[in-house]
């Protein structure tokens, strides 16, 4: 990174110690599904910066659930997103060459060692509409296999909640937010091979979900494909939510 | 609390700042688990003072996981123990009735406010032998069901840190540290229903147990019992460790 970021607010590097608490972060993994694809959404730092995940500072009087969501829809644009606290960083190391970032030089606080809390959350990704805020020059979703190097432990950060997200499906349910309401079953399917990375067995897939206890089959059948028409479904809502805060029990 | 603690270092109070994060404290609760048992360990300030989780704050050049190893070895005792980061606790509010502390008011920077990660261990109680730091005049293991009102938020974060450690049940194995090496099923289930806190069915405990692939039934069979010798078993080193890290999957 060669020159300033022109439009970083001089009395943000020099006062803002004042407004966030020091030493702490919030960086934020938003994946985005959307047709059998799984995303993460990155920006690009202002002249020819580095990417990195959208994160901020915390306000002296925020809890770590309200900066991040303040964080989230300053840098993107995105809002209303429920984010899931997933891991804190701590590497005395992790911020790696910062000391070589122009705008960090010239800012007492932003030079200090920074802890960072890692959010992440997973959206319809068509339903949104990110964008770049003051200090990027790009807000992208990259593909999952495809991340380019960030700035930072940032790599590891996403990483980590690439790994908490697919861990997670063991245990809470997925895709109300992300499938039509009425959905069959390869379609679920689908959307679980794309977060997992990897194609599933057919009949075991059906008889897992189906045990859960949070599908209901629909009367009506899926019209319109070549093949006999494939059984429709929703979530039980109630079902559905109790499990994403109880855990989907998983026999005990 | 009335008085001060006599013990609490002059220094600490005025420059703790000079060698601790701002901001940022570890609080550390730790199960103890035997004979049927489930507790957690708990401090006592000192001058008749409220109860609490064993914390403490974070060296400068310091990992949350290397401050939270150090705190905890510190205050009760108990060192090279595994700690699970679990949860971050933000509320702006969460440190309530702080000012009353009268050695919170001879400092500047405790004063402040802190938000504070929150970690967990599993023990076997019989095993480890805490004791009562400088600071505090008891150190005691409580049953979970009874325990008493803490400082702060503390019987909040010991409150999730059950939830977070019951919900780990779903997708970690548990069991090496905490029974003999050879063990019967009956056992183990009374391990896993000693800290879910309710009796599960024996068929189907023992089923979902052997279908999770890390136990082996030996030859041997434990003897003396007035019943039919219940088999022995033991963990699979290797697949109870890959487990742990990736996840018992639960068929995905």
């Amino acid at each position: 990174m060669d020159g300033q970021i022109p439009d970083l607010n001089e009395d943000f590097l020099t006062n803002g110690h004042e407004t966030y608490l020091r030493h702490l972060s919030v960086d934020c993994v938003i994946f985005g599904f959307h047709e059998n694809e799984l995303k993460v959404l990155l920006l690009k730092w202002k002249n020819d910066g580095p990417w990195c995940l959208p994160g901020g500072f915390v306000g002296k009087e925020e809890s770590l659930e309200q900066s991040v969501n303040r964080v989230l829809k300053e840098r993107t644009g995105l809002d209303n997103i429920f984010l899931w606290q997933f891991h804190v960083f701590s590497d005395p190391a992790r911020e790696k060459k910062k000391d070589m970032l122009p705008f960090v030089l010239k800012s007492v606080w932003l030079k200090e060692r920074f802890i960072s809390v890692g959010f992440y959350a997973l959206v319809e990704f068509s339903k949104v509409s990110p964008e770049a805020d003051m200090l990027s020059e790009e807000c992208r979703w990259w593909d999952v296999d495809s991340v380019p190097k960030m700035v930072y432990d940032h790599n590891e950060i996403f990483q980590k909640a690439l790994h908490v997200l697919r861990m997670s499906l063991n245990d809470h349910p997925i895709g109300y937010e992300l499938l039509p309401s009425k959905f069959t079953m390869p379609e679920l399917q689908k959307l679980y091979e794309t977060i997992l990375g990897k194609s599933l067995d057919r009949r075991n897939f059906q008889k897992k979900m189906l045990a859960l206890g949070i599908l209901e089959r629909l009367k009506e059948r899926k019209m319109g494909g070549a093949h006999k028409a494939p059984y429709l479904y929703k979530f039980n809502k109630v079902k559905y939510d109790k499990a994403l805060k109880q855990g989907l029990k998983g026999g005990f």
